[in-house]
């Protein structure tokens, strides 16, 4: 088997055959198929496609390049994925709501880069709150808790990592079979038995169309199926940020005032983070999505969730006094972005907001950069809204006051006025079950 | 600038600028932009093309990225170009006659591979000739005789050197703006006023269809016009081989027949060698193409173009007494190839003949082999000939017996017979002037 014949065949818009598949894989992750060839394969692909049945056998291959994770002690073992976005702090909220209805969430979590975040770095904003439990500890804090997140320790889909980077300099990232088979690797890879996803499409995510968070959407449904998983998904709207709230110690006080009853007015998080918990629930327990969805309500609402999410926080050793005295670290340097002119705000650059927020510390430009967690933006006006001119329009904040410049700039450039009001635009457009 | 956003670029069907391809082809050739973004951005190519201003750039890029040759000291220098085929000895008969008419034919020419020869390998049959000139010899036998032929030495267009390795090893050879640029980035640099091009489809071409080779002469023609070159093409058909001789001696002994007025029954050889030096005579001194194609057809009637021959193949120190007297070597191992059934010959994969005379050990499978000078194909039949049963086919030569059997094989499954005999097709489908 040769590797240029199997570009042909892709190229021409055929399809590989599992032991095709395999080669591929197998040769690429030992180093013997060159970069050169797999980004010329991975372009092929992103013109081409791939047919379910290659999708689901590359997220194999990927998935059994590395460690898998048993979780079978565990009882009714459940995961989420969102696709990423801007105040996109579900986890926080649906991860206490999902155990505290019984579920076992056992959750290995990436790091934010470029305009997302990532859980992890949320939860380390929590003083004392560790992301490196050692394996004993995660399991038995899952038995105990039902829940536990951590940082990505075992070496899940090495093969993936290696081709991901590949793709992410050969602009060879946007594919659907390409997207679905490195998510799902991983998802599979980390053992759970139902998996919810959260499919963002809109201006900050990474799926600009409803249409193609949708089709990705099916696709990994269809994969994690074809593992014997239980599989939901939903299509919800990244058109502006989820909550109110963006930067790392920030998203955790939204997520503790979601969990304290509150509801950020326009915004969707609280809304999505339910939806996510009730379909996690109604897979696992084999319930009607209605009954799932009241279930995770109910959970929220009679304060269970919070009392887990504490629970937790406490488990992985974070200081819950901080975050019942309303302590936690704020950054030193702000300032209020006032509006420049009058007008309805119907849509924003959600990823130039997440970018604004990046500038002001709170991502990662790069893997290696280090995230300032007090840094961030809170916005006081709610999508659809309509503004004066010189309203305050949002807070910046950082360590940094060098940085609050470039960082006003490119918010306010993320900003659209409009003459007239508009009809909001649905947020969870679709589940996919 | 990064090379990803020229990839996303091309992928996205945008062209890219002067100055983008200019740090493409500068930064590859220094190694400062790796392989994998390379291959890539071929094959994004492959999918999106390029438009002729985009072609006519990245040739000039590629063009001036080594050495340029010098012609201008030369009077009506005219140069010629196949993109390849199988029996296709034309350079070794319009040479002569481009020289006899006054042109200055300084060429500087390829070695065979895969099922292709190269002019270099056949004119080194004969024993004696050297294809290695210095510069002086090389000008001075131009100007005193009007043609010589040499293998590359200059550093011409080393960008595509090492991106055309690169292409052949993923799949990203068939780009009619990336083959354009490669063969034109050449050719500019080896210095002709005046290029006429031999596009050939069909069978035993690179271009399989008359639509494709058209488009590829097409653009080969504006790329060189965009660079004050006088251009022409002819879209000629290599369904069949064009001579009945394949192989590095036997085309020669095919090329004295035909300069001696020889005109082998059904081949294409003939008319498309004086057609191009037609095409040469009429482009250099701007005579109308009949009239260029009259004087080609005069000075090999004549019998100037065998007398030019002789004194070109004297000048560069070939025996030519070997020629005169029908010395050329001869392999020592023959087999006579019997037809297996009746049937007319209305079609041959004329690129699995030329593999079987690389079988025979007449071509380079790689660009270390040394090819078997002596060996190849006789054929015994013309296209669309009614064969018997039993008749001879071919006969097959080596200096190898051990490879007459692997080679009849694959000659024998190359030719297709027809219950009923079919109409030629056309030879010369289109001249692009």
């Amino acid at each position: 088997m040769r590797m240029i014949d199997l570009i042909r065949k892709k190229k021409r818009g055929l399809s590989l055959t599992e032991e095709e598949i395999a080669y591929f894989i197998d040769g690429y992750t030992r180093g013997e198929i060159p970069d050169y060839q797999a980004s010329a394969f991975c372009m092929a692909v992103c013109f081409c496609g791939m047919t379910d049945e290659e999708c689901a056998c590359l997220t194999e291959k990927m998935m059994r390049s590395g460690d898998t994770v048993d979780l079978s002690s565990l009882a009714h073992t459940a995961d989420k994925h969102s696709t990423g976005g801007v105040g996109d702090l579900t986890s926080l909220v649906t991860a206490p709501i999902a155990a505290a209805g019984g579920l076992s969430v056992a959750k290995m979590s990436g790091r934010g880069l470029g305009h997302t975040g990532g859980t992890v770095d949320k939860l380390e904003s929590i003083p004392g709150f560790r992301t490196a439990l050692t394996e004993e500890e995660f399991f038995a804090q899952v038995g105990r808790v039902g829940v536990a997140v951590v940082g990505q320790t075992a070496n899940l889909a090495p093969a993936d990592k290696k081709l991901y980077a590949l793709r992410d300099v050969t602009d060879t990232v946007e594919s659907i079979p390409l997207i679905a088979s490195s998510i799902m690797s991983k998802k599979l890879a980390a053992g759970a038995e139902s998996i919810v996803l959260d499919v963002k499409f809109g201006s900050g995510a990474f799926m600009k169309t409803p249409e193609d968070a949708e089709k990705l959407a099916s696709a990994m449904v269809s994969v994690g199926r074809a593992h014997g998983r239980k599989m939901a998904a939903l299509v919800t709207s990244m058109e502006f940020p989820l909550a109110p709230q963006i930067g790392n110690t920030l998203e955790v006080e939204e997520a503790v005032r979601i969990l304290r009853g509150e509801d950020p007015r326009g915004y969707g998080i609280r809304t999505v983070a339910v939806r996510l918990a009730g379909e996690m629930l109604s897979l696992s327990f084999g319930l009607d999505p209605e009954e799932g969805a009241a279930r995770a309500e109910e959970l929220l609402r009679s304060g269970k969730a919070y009392q887990k999410f504490l629970e937790w926080i406490r488990a992985q050793g974070g200081d819950v006094s901080v975050i019942e005295e309303d302590r936690l670290p704020k950054a030193p340097y702000s300032r209020t972005v006032l509006s420049p002119r009058a007008g309805w705000i119907n849509r924003t650059d959600t990823e130039g907001i997440g970018m604004a927020a990046c500038l002001l510390g709170a991502g990662r430009m790069t893997k290696e950069d280090n995230p300032d967690l007090t840094a961030g933006i809170v916005l006081s006006f709610a999508p659809y809204d309509r503004v004066e001119k010189g309203q305050p329009l949002a807070a910046l904040y950082s360590s940094d006051p060098a940085r609050l410049d470039d960082a006003e700039a490119r918010f306010t450039d993320s900003l659209t006025f409009s003459e007239s009001p508009a009809e909001p635009s649905p947020l969870i457009l679709k589940a996919i079950r």
